[in-house]
């Protein structure tokens, strides 16, 4: 039996959003991108209000916003406790549906409220991170988008699955490599997670798994310490030639600014195109890909999702 | 045209063993160990004189000490150079054909023999270390035993494949962490890596490629700072499971081992064991390898190939 919070605790989270599959990190690399969505929290004792500013204003309550209330309550619930009623603010910034985990964001930013009013009502009941990481990842089903936004940095996360089929999910936070700068374009199409995901094969040859397991190795080095290496560390074979066909703009922006010496891969099921570098972005690229319609967006490497 | 080298040059050459295939790195991560075989090489006017002392002393002049004089004239024509003759003593410490790279290192041990007369030839010969792993894992056909044995401590190694078809092997060296000790079970029949080679599929699932992605991203992490993880970062699905039907003693050992919490994989294709930990190994399992006819090594993480 979970105790009821008291009306009147309040708490306010900043999320990032985030870049998962990165290069060859299929469900494993991703990174905090400095791009927040802000959601205050207040209990009350019965009822539930939202409001959406924002990204997805008119989506409610579908949608992300619907997502932030579930995982509210959920994260009550992982401390033993629930609300009597929510008042909820979401001021959104994260584009939807356009690969940069914003639904992650949602999930991470709900749970990350929901742990905060318990930590508040009794600290002894505060969640640490990394199971914040896990619940977070069992609502999106894959880790990397979620980890970022709680741990900040780049993430290497992964899924153990127990001999009884019990599924936990994990992650380790890297330290990014000073230098390193991103930019991301950001087409105003949406994309579907789902739908891309089903153009994955079901068998891959051996040495494509093995490239990909070679470059993935290097990208740990590449992120953290050599990113000189990020041309050759972004390289995959496991799901962006397959995903092609879907995302033809995409497509041939990697293509062009690989073809400039810039580590570009898609950033987790596109459309973005996610951008490495330690130098300045290329003015004329930014001029361009204005013009063909896709935002700039030169995001700090976050921190992870801050509990106030 | 090439030069040839005067006699009376002489070079002594010190080359660690390697492990390959770590954990869920295959052809990807490797590490080097202290187990060293002597390559001492002195120019002459004409012929050639080997003498072979310890492992492969009966094989002269197939396997490895064909291998070195093919390697050392190698090194020698990488610098533009050939010797008129060549005598050539070999020390051989690492057990052959047991998954411990001693093919690997007669390569490395004999190119860097080579590069190390033509710098006492003329300084500005001199063949850098990024050179020899790229040159031995040409004659290997993959990089990772040989980019240990150059370079030292553990390696994320990977190939380039050019749009003209041309490969460059490529590394670079992590510093493992300071707690980290290596225990090596060598059983003492031989493997053939061609023949294990051969029982790997052709196509592997998706899942099992990203599996083996995110496990090998993990191993940089717990190689180098988290070795607390290397349990879960040395889960693989891409080649122990294949080959365990040809390595039934390796597999038990492995089993035994990770049940007992102990980090351990195939080292190379076989059938040695690579067991790592941060803890005292259990006498209790040093006394029953033993009894099972396996020989128990603690090697150091070696530094890579000494040249004198």
């Amino acid at each position: 039996m979970s105790a009821t919070l008291p009306a009147g605790l309040a708490v306010s989270v900043r999320v990032p959003a985030s870049t998962a599959n990165l290069g060859p990190g299929f469900d494993c690399l991703g990174m905090a991108l400095g791009i927040y969505d802000e959601i205050e929290v207040r209990t009350t004792d019965d009822g539930l209000t939202i409001r959406v500013e924002g990204e997805g204003a008119n989506d409610v309550p579908w949608g992300p916003t619907h997502l932030v209330v579930r995982a509210i309550e959920a994260g009550l619930a992982a401390a033993g406790l629930r609300a009597g009623g929510l008042d909820v603010v979401c001021r959104n910034v994260i584009p939807h549906s356009r690969g940069l985990g914003s639904s992650a964001s949602a999930v991470v930013g709900g749970l990350a409220a929901g742990a905060g009013l318990a930590a508040k009502f009794d600290p002894a009941l505060e969640i640490d991170r990394d199971e914040l990481v896990h619940l977070a990842s069992e609502f999106e089903g894959h880790p990397d988008n979620a980890a970022a936004s709680v741990l900040g940095g780049a993430v290497v996360s992964w899924t153990e699955t127990a001999e009884d089929g019990t599924v936990r999910y994990r992650a380790v936070r890297l330290a990014p490599a000073a230098a390193l700068r991103v930019v991301v374009l950001v087409p105003s199409e949406r994309s579907s997670t789902a739908h891309t995901r089903g153009l994955l094969p079901a068998q891959v040859p051996h040495g494509d798994a093995a490239f990909n397991v070679s470059r993935a190795a290097l990208a740990v080095v590449a992120l953290t310490e050599r990113p000189d290496l990020l041309m050759q560390a972004t390289q995959d074979k496991l799901h962006q030639t397959q995903r092609a066909p879907a995302l033809p703009l995409t497509t041939a922006w990697i293509a062009r600014l690989r073809a400039a010496g810039i580590a570009a891969t898609v950033s987790g099921a596109g459309p973005t195109i996610l951008a490495l570098t330690t130098s300045e972005f290329p003015a004329e690229l930014h001029e361009l890909a204005k013009a063909e319609g896709l935002e700039v967006i030169e995001p700090v490497i976050a921190d992870g999702v801050s509990i106030d």
